[in-house]
């Protein structure tokens, strides 16, 4: 029944990390230290503590020296502001990262305001105005990491951006919109959905890379995609219902052994049968999971050359 | 022929303009001076000429005191900066418009460079870096002219955006980009398309609003139009080739009689015979342009009173 090829988003990442290593080398000899991140994880978000912890195990495993500073589910936006200035100014420190979410007792609005504060400079994501003004204006040095690393692994398989249609599915800051900048620099013709588009079926079956980052399980089914066409798969829902597991998987799956095993199981957005349709997939876990740390680290480098010189 | 409704952009340009009557009025009572546009205009180019002409005239004419600065078409970069840097530190000065294109001799960079300069709480057509980032983010207070009389001229005209398909011809960062931001924020589904997008008309074809800004006479012909949509034409290309003129417009048309008498026409990306495919459309002149003068006044009324505050 599967057809589509797998894009190997692992064997990506670590083509990229190797890529890193004489660069680390050669910063070390220049500077006469190692790159240096600072990570600030406020609050107890699940998720977040995971992602912290294999980004911190990247860096180290690569020689960038990390510096995370840890404040309660109860600190207030002063306080992270606080520590986000104090990074500022360290000397030692290459690129500021603020793990979203911030706990929701800092309102809505509080993430934009303190990812403004970071200087642009150390700004790793690329979330503050002026850098996203800056990706917008095809002027960026610092991207965000997941839009980035998708294209990294379009290049690397060999699928061509420059004139394909590109539909995006969902709208975000963080990955859905720098994703369109990034692939209307590149010359393809891009198309944005969201919560509010009619007959998105039909919007997404015309698409040559179709991208979806909306963590709805399962959401993208054969009949949403072109034959033969590159599918990305954003979404990394943790789901814990047994029954929704075997409805999108099947119940031969050996998901549910993994979710019996564990209580959970990380499920992407792309039904698994879109494999029979599409001619390239990512999978979930293992396609853009490991390119998103992989330009974390990248940028990082990048904002240390970049301060060195 | 015809069967499509006019959008009256001169209308609805002079409708906005009687909305910020009062507003200048009330800013004059509490500032004790009138709100200030700081203009700069290098160089000798024939449009800009114009277009300046016709900004300064407008804002005269509702109380908004302008200061036209200009500089040679040889200045420098740095004569620019300078310029832009006194406008910056002027108190009564509450805007600032540096005319694009700047003379072809600053390089190609020298726009993005000049427009960065800019106070962003004076940047009244949101071309810095940081305001660029703010729309992204959907934060803007200051969102560049055209797209926003876009919006205004849709709105006004009950053109309901909401779930609607926009496709998007140009991808400039004056009108192509911002009014794909501005569209998205509106819950539109977004097409952005260009000169590399493969078969053009077919991409067109699905818009229920469609937006045409690249200064290509007559490139959107009918088949490029879903029937009953609405086109909005963004371009101003002066045309001086009488068969240019006829093989649009046809040979009787009165267009003909303007060229000879002007020697120049200014003709709009549309072509007339779209007309009786859509439901509505834009004419050029008299379209988006007075909504771009509008939504300048509007924002420099808005800088005023925000630097109040």
């Amino acid at each position: 029944m599967s057809s589509a090829k797998t894009l190997d988003g692992k064997g990506a990442g670590e083509a990229i990390r190797e890529l890193l290593r004489p660069r680390i080398a050669a910063f070390r000899v220049a500077s006469g230290r190692s790159p240096g991140l600072g990570i600030l994880l406020a609050g107890n978000d699940g998720g977040s503590q995971i992602y912290v912890r294999n980004k911190v195990h990247a860096c180290e495993e690569l020689g960038i020296v990390v510096d995370l500073r840890r404040l309660s589910e109860d600190s207030t936006v002063e306080q992270v502001t606080s520590v986000v200035n104090s990074l500022n100014r360290d000397e030692s420190i290459d690129a500021i990262l603020v793990q979203s979410p911030l706990p929701a007792g800092m309102g809505a609005e509080a993430e934009k305001e303190v990812f403004n504060v970071i200087d642009p400079g150390k700004d790793v994501d690329g979330f503050c105005a002026v850098n996203v003004g800056r990706l917008a204006q095809n002027r960026s040095t610092l991207a965000p990491a997941t839009p980035s690393g998708i294209i990294e692994l379009l290049d690397r398989s060999k699928i061509q951006i420059q004139g394909a249609h590109a539909v995006i599915i969902g709208r975000s800051d963080i990955v859905g919109k720098p994703m369109a900048m990034l692939m209307l620099h590149r010359h393809a013709t891009v198309t944005i959905c969201h919560s509010r588009t009619q007959d998105l079926a039909m919007v997404t079956s015309r698409a040559d890379i179709l991208i979806s980052a909306v963590g709805h399980p399962g959401l993208v089914i054969p009949k949403f995609v072109k034959p033969g066409s590159t599918v990305i798969d954003v979404g990394t829902t943790r789901v814990t219902d047994r029954r929704q597991v075997s409805a999108i998987f099947g119940e031969e799956s050996p998901r549910l052994e993994v979710l019996d095993r564990r209580g959970a199981v990380v499920v992407g957005d792309v039904h698994p049968g879109v494999a029979s349709v599409a001619g390239a997939v990512t999978p979930v876990p293992g396609g853009v999971g490991p390119l998103t740390i992989a330009m974390l680290l990248s940028n990082t480098v990048k904002a240390a050359e970049t301060r060195l010189t």
